[in-house]
């Protein structure tokens, strides 16, 4: 960690200058942990899997992973940024670990066993006193843009994140597309990703995340205005910058996630193709932490060079 | 920027004498702002298209606009009355532009991914805190009325209205009908735009915003009394005049919105019916925001102009 | 006005003297205000009609009552006990009219825009806490008995009642049956208005707003009731006295409204039935303010001679 | 009245020795009241039936109903324990009458007029606030078990409960199963009426109102355990029994109500039933207030009569 | 009881750490009550069939348990780490037994008389501020995962959480899945077992209430998983030690429910299996309350010796 405040840090804490102090100190905080301190990049590791998708089909593949501890030792280990996780999980280790990571509190999440009946939205799990007791430094929550369920998303996070800045913590959004309003396939169409960072950032996210956005527009309206304009969308860098572009004209931080594991070279090749784009640095869980301790932490140091390189 | 409150704007203020001194003091500030300052009346931008359309479809044609900087510095340089943007968009310029323009933060919106499967109602998105908290002068609440979902919304409005009034804001209404009430032509039906002004201004609204109407008359009931009343409709600036009547015999400042983007001509034609029936003004977003700055400028200036004459 | 308060008002009074002493000094307020001062009879003029129907309907007719001052005036100038209107109206008039009139402040309204796809049911749009900034002697609220949205009315009323009445304000119920558990001709039946002013005072209302009954009975276990005790219904003054009586056996103040417009012949023809069967007055809004002045002074002159003769 | 507690008093209080000092002093001031105090017996006049059925239905036959105060000089004069009613009908005699009997506020009520279109729930007409405004020693609430509306019944009557505990008030619980979960017929069957008390005692009430139960097992599930456990319930004293061992084993204070009015031998038939299974008492509101006054006293009497012999 | 915390009680509260003083104190509590005391095992008494199931179906086979007394009585006589019951059990011998035992106030429950129309959720009946005026060391809830009611469960387990930590309380959760996510037979399967006792561990729960696991995976995605991984799940003790697994590696006290009344045989042979698995004991209800009080006290004394060889 540089000893001191990088010019390249100074710059994006300038672009959130209406937060108070306290706020600001957590996100500096954050971008200064870790191997990329100092870098404007960042690589957190996000473990809420095993509340969405199950404990054995999270953690029996690498079964330390049941263990609340193994998680934020990896991403202390592997030098990340921060280490989100929902309740439980913080909980577990939050006495034991206090200051040596910034925690990111998820406050809400899913899981595969209730059908909902209908429109997609995730349970408030956690709470801005929560966050505070914990020692942590964000909150994090997820929205599902296009889901009939907008305005009691949008509206429990804006709650949520006035609280939050009044608490100087940090405000992280996963902005995830999916419901009534969008095709399976349209979920990462670039068009609606761009869309569902341009939602994050308009809600007063700090830190964004979202999936890596594919070739394909899927709004009628925004297809005529693609061509038009001859928005270049091709490959993944230039599907990045649009991406980018679309939160304030990166002025806010965005970061995409890694998604369901796969082989090192294709989430290499992935990272160096966001890399390029402009993003602001990954998110990585399953890819990690379903991989021997060894191994993630060389894959986790090998992303990590990609953004400093 | 005239150096003394100027008769016009004394009774338009007297208009609102039941107001705290707060919110008359912010009233006054908005109309004594920019190049109509003292007029009585007002050209405010707005730019919630990116949340309410999405990015691409909002900044593409004019990049420098996915910049929230450019449009404060855009509605200054053109000497706007005000500047109106969702809380990210305010946020992001607040600390900057504090006290060069009066900022009107949006306090709810809808986007084009949801479907919501019904209703059409914004999500809320901003707070009186937050507005409070950013240094804005005014809160803007959309209202569709002809909505199923009219309860919640007026019942939010007037929540959000007497709290704003309790801490010297000044409260915008956008008044758009819309939902099962009202078949998608009669959404701007002369009847229907003057009830829309109406309820405005029954809920309490200091400013109100429609959009311009047009000769039909929408309801059966409302026709009887239009054609046995002999209420003239048949060109815009009788139609505005109507409508302005309608916001309590003109006591309440009444601004109209110019809709999609659209030719130089077009937009100058309808200004100058507007101000021919009484309008205080306009709200003008894509048709500034979307043309490279100095046509935007050239335009406004325009319109500004056919105010004062 | 008698200097004095006559033996009357102090018999009212007495009726409500579980209330505290602000309540009581408003209800007091209120008859001894006007041309029926300490008579015990009240008229009040009530202008919600802007909302409810739209401006055209209501105002187009005579145009100055586009103008919020142009009711309140004319309630001052026709001596009536009372003022209502919604908070827009209030608000504009609050200031330099204070203290000259009670003003009643309606604290729900309908539209005829919205549909709502069910259950009728008013809109919130005022509260405790604005009537008594805005000098407001009493509130005002609406329910529809028979609606399905039985629950959340009764259950609004009940709070702001409870607030009304610990801040020193009367309450005023409008009562009028609507909704799925009555026949369309059913709603002024003389068995469900009788129940609609039985539930209002049960409520707690100091004042009910009933329609006249007409000579029907709807349910048929009422029906049984009516024939058995040989209830007389035949005239208006008898249903009157039936509904007066079903208000705790006429210890609530119960006062009828003139409906839609109509002639003054049947306007007064109506009045003197009232007043035979033992009504406490009467609540005007159409029937007077879209007639032109000098005639609505003159029509509400001779209303208030039929309740003092 | 006796001068000192009795020994079946104390007895009765020591069941309740978690609550405060307060409520343990209202539930003794009920138990000392009136012509059964001492005995460790209850008989109270509830009056709901004007908003229940209306006025018509619940006061024509005997006129002087429709007066408030006729039912508390009755419930005093026929030395009940207690006097129930709702707010209104309080309020109106709360001043006049303080302190001379115990007043339950009925904090629910349905009317006759609604549908609901669907599950059978009350609505909150009334609060634990009111209740010690208008000097109240109790609150009463209803709740109808097997109705869908379950959790919005018992959450609304959990909540009134901690809140009138807190107060130092007794929590009267009506317990009339109704809707989904039952057949028409099933509502006073046996099994059904045990399980409705023991769910109010469940939820914290010091007195339960059910209805005399039917030789009726209405649940499948329920009648084998009946028949295997040999449960009698061919007579309406074994049925009591049960009923009353259902709530606590008879360490709650439970009451039967007599329902529709009737004639008088089958009002004391039952009375002497109920007396005979253990009941603590009546409560007994048609069959006393649609008779002229002297019978309603002398049936009071000899209801009062079988409960001490 | 052991005259000094043990190394096993230490080494559990360690996984506690983030925990409040109170909190770790009302869990040492209950690790140090009775005769599993010091063992880190736990048996408690549950007595909710009550309200969950109606009184003749819980109580008739052994009549003493009408009477709360019985139940406490026997927590205590049979050496139980714990009581658990709703409101009004508890409420009736908090006072007479305060400090003789720790109390679990059950804050949710069910019965078999209403329907819902949908997805499984009981009702709020008791609340923290009720189990600290009670003396109680704990709250218990119930949630079903799988149930499309999973929002409203979760985020009133949150609320319910935050306030019972914040007044040292411990937090017990029964996380039965049902609804329509879960086939019927699928509620006990070991993969949704295991995932919802994740759930609760992620909640933030301190015990987590589970039944035992049956030799089935519901889930198609998780079953490829349980077959590569070759998770054993044959015996009863392997599923359970992948239940615990599932919480937190074993690092949150993880309890199982004897379920339906059954043999003395088959009850011991099953927690011989559970104790085996790795359980930290049993929640035993209908298998000691309906059984004559010398055999349950047997029985109970017969499973505790299990847990401790």
């Amino acid at each position: 960690m540089p000893e001191t405040t990088t010019e390249r840090v100074k710059q994006i804490l300038s672009w959130y200058a209406s937060d108070n102090p306290g706020t600001l100190a957590n996100l500096h905080r954050m971008l200064m942990t870790g191997r990329l301190a100092g870098t404007g990049k960042m690589v957190i590791l996000p473990v809420d899997q095993g509340f969405e998708h199950g404990p054995a089909r999270s953690f029996a593949k690498n079964p330390d992973g049941y263990d609340p501890e193994y998680h934020v030792q990896l991403a202390i280990d592997a030098g990340c940024n921060a280490y989100a996780a929902p309740l439980g999980f913080i909980e577990a280790v939050a006495h034991k670990y206090a200051g040596q990571i910034p925690f990111i509190l998820k406050l809400n999440n899913s899981d595969s066993l209730s059908k909902l009946g209908g429109a997609p939205i995730s349970a408030v799990t956690g709470s801005v006193k929560e966050a505070v007791r914990l020692g942590c430094g964000a909150i994090g929550y997820t929205i599902y843009p296009a889901s009939d369920a907008r305005n009691e998303q949008l509206e429990n996070l804006r709650a949520l994140t006035e609280e939050a800045k009044a608490h100087g913590l940090v405000v992280v959004v996963w902005s995830y597309p999916r419901g009534s309003g969008v095709s399976k396939e349209g979920e990462t169409a670039v068009d609606i990703s761009a869309y569902a960072a341009q939602i994050a950032a308009q809600m007063g996210a700090h830190i964004i995340k979202v999936k890596p956005p594919k070739a394909l527009v899927e709004h009628p309206e925004a297809k005529k205005v693609y061509e038009e304009q001859k928005i270049p969308i091709a490959t993944l860098p230039e599907r990045v910058r649009h991406v980018v572009q679309s939160a304030f004209n990166g002025k806010r931080i965005v970061i995409f996630s890694g998604g369901e594991a796969k082989g090192t070279d294709a989430v290499l090749e992935e990272i160096r193709g966001l890399k390029e784009g402009g993003a602001f640095g990954s998110i990585m869980g399953r890819n990690a932490f379903q991989r021997p301790k060894a191994e993630a932490l060389k894959l986790l140091a090998e992303v990590m060079k990609i953004y400093t390189t």
